[in-house]
């Protein structure tokens, strides 16, 4: 899809005010990850990126996946951490951002998952990334609870740049990988992510929020996306909703609430992803 | 200096309107990159990060830098463009984030400044990181157009997780790596930064950029200072005011109107730090 510049120029360049116009942001950076054709080899290597120990611990089992205690695969003093296995001929890579290392809390956020996609990518090479995680769900546009949504399109909510283009380049709207068929045979919902580095939704996040027209919203994902599409390394985004984000409870509660089991429903679909993907190639998801 | 936990945990759990108390959240991260009694080598190799073309070419000319042409420095598909050369015996390398592949602007902001960070320190090991940059000021602090700042601490203001310790994570304030010589030698004004991807200020930022204590605020610093730190290299932070954003004049419309200016103000105070630099050891800065 061609990107739609012309008009996207002319809404960047309104005042901050008027983004509540909604401006056309989606898909500026079109899929330059697809499968081509000659791309027929059966997917080998698969890259699970994972934000939280608490979402990362039922995939490290239901894949039997080993840590790599060396550690020699990143350099001294980052804490982020990988699992592997071999999983229905699949080698299976999960790397967790890890604890900051003062806080003792999961290295959540845009930087920590920019970082790990792009230190796992030239390290491991990987053939297919899965970004799996937790997300905030808009009720009114039908999300509930323990939803798991596979994204069709990223965006970012928070890097607002009203300068001509770079408001574009801000909002960094991606098209993901496609797999129409993984879709069809596990009937998963899709739909588009927006991505921030808070949890809590301003008042400016939601207006851009709702112009990526994001049914789920999340705090790595298009930075995962960015990684991967500069990398050329196709990426899926499987998030699974932990609280809604337009509801009546707090946020914070909600989601400390429903993580523990929601993560459990997101660690099933992740696994019949895999088991989906096994044995296919790209251009068969 | 030790992190003051136990107040910041009591403000974190305060819901989110309550954040203009402002709690204690400076320095959670004390330096872990000062420079030690063993090394009292001379600096050899220092690595300049910089997101904005403008702000990268007056140090290209002044230090006479050649760029690195066949690249082979960075991956396949990365904007990234490394300068380098020898300026009075120091291996000077200037890394630019280069522009969008698609969008043809400059790659600003948190993520393309870490990924750079992490990328050319584990590609050059620099013994010193100086993150060059514009910056808005806040006149309320004392800033005006085209002061020059040394970076004392830095922090975050868009990464909101109002959730215990997460709070501490998402603000990430740390302090820069002392330079108490090349501050009294040159003259240079000192203050506190705040990063965040947007050039604009919503109430939400203002609400923790007061809480940070800031008379600057950019968007790379403290992801920079995040890796730097990550890694153990000292990082100190020049940062020239091109725009008040507690002023009367559009952000935008200030910045572009002195971006050139200040890029030229900003090279002069880099040069003056590198040649303090030339022929020290850390321990001497």
């Amino acid at each position: 899809m061609a990107p739609p510049v012309k008009n996207a120029v002319r809404a960047a360049a309104a005042p901050t005010e008027e983004w509540s116009s909604q401006p056309e942001v989606t898909a500026a950076h079109p899929p330059k990850n697809a499968a081509g054709d000659g791309d027929r080899r059966p997917i080998s290597t698969v890259l699970i990126i994972i934000a939280m120990q608490t979402e990362a611990l039922p995939l490290v089992n239901k894949f039997h996946l080993s840590e790599d205690i060396d550690g020699s695969l990143f350099p001294k003093g980052v804490p982020w951490v990988r699992y592997h296995g071999i999983y229905k001929e699949l080698h299976i890579n999960l790397v967790w951002t890890g604890k900051d290392s003062i806080l003792g809390v999961d290295s959540i956020g845009t930087i920590s998952a920019s970082l790990v996609s792009y230190a796992s990518i030239q390290a491991l090479k990987p053939d297919l990334i899965i970004n799996a995680g937790t997300a905030g769900g808009f009720k009114a546009k039908g999300a509930c609870v323990a939803d798991v949504y596979l994204v069709s399109n990223v965006a970012f909510h928070d890097r607002r740049i009203p300068i001509h283009v770079n408001y574009l380049y801000g909002i960094g709207a991606r098209q993901t990988f496609s797999t129409p068929n993984l879709i069809d045979e596990l009937n998963l919902k899709v739909g588009k992510l927006s991505t921030g580095d808070s949890l809590d939704m301003s008042p400016q996040d939601e207006v851009l929020i709702l112009a990526n027209d994001a049914v789920v919203k999340d705090m790595e994902g298009a930075a995962v996306a960015y990684v991967a599409d500069l990398l050329s390394v196709p990426a899926i985004f499987i998030k699974a909703v932990t609280n809604t984000v337009d509801g009546q409870k707090s946020i914070a509660e909600e989601f400390l609430q429903n993580l523990i089991a929601v993560c459990t429903t997101l660690a099933q679909t992740v696994s019949q992803v895999v088991d989906f993907i096994s044995g296919k190639c790209l251009s068969e998801l």
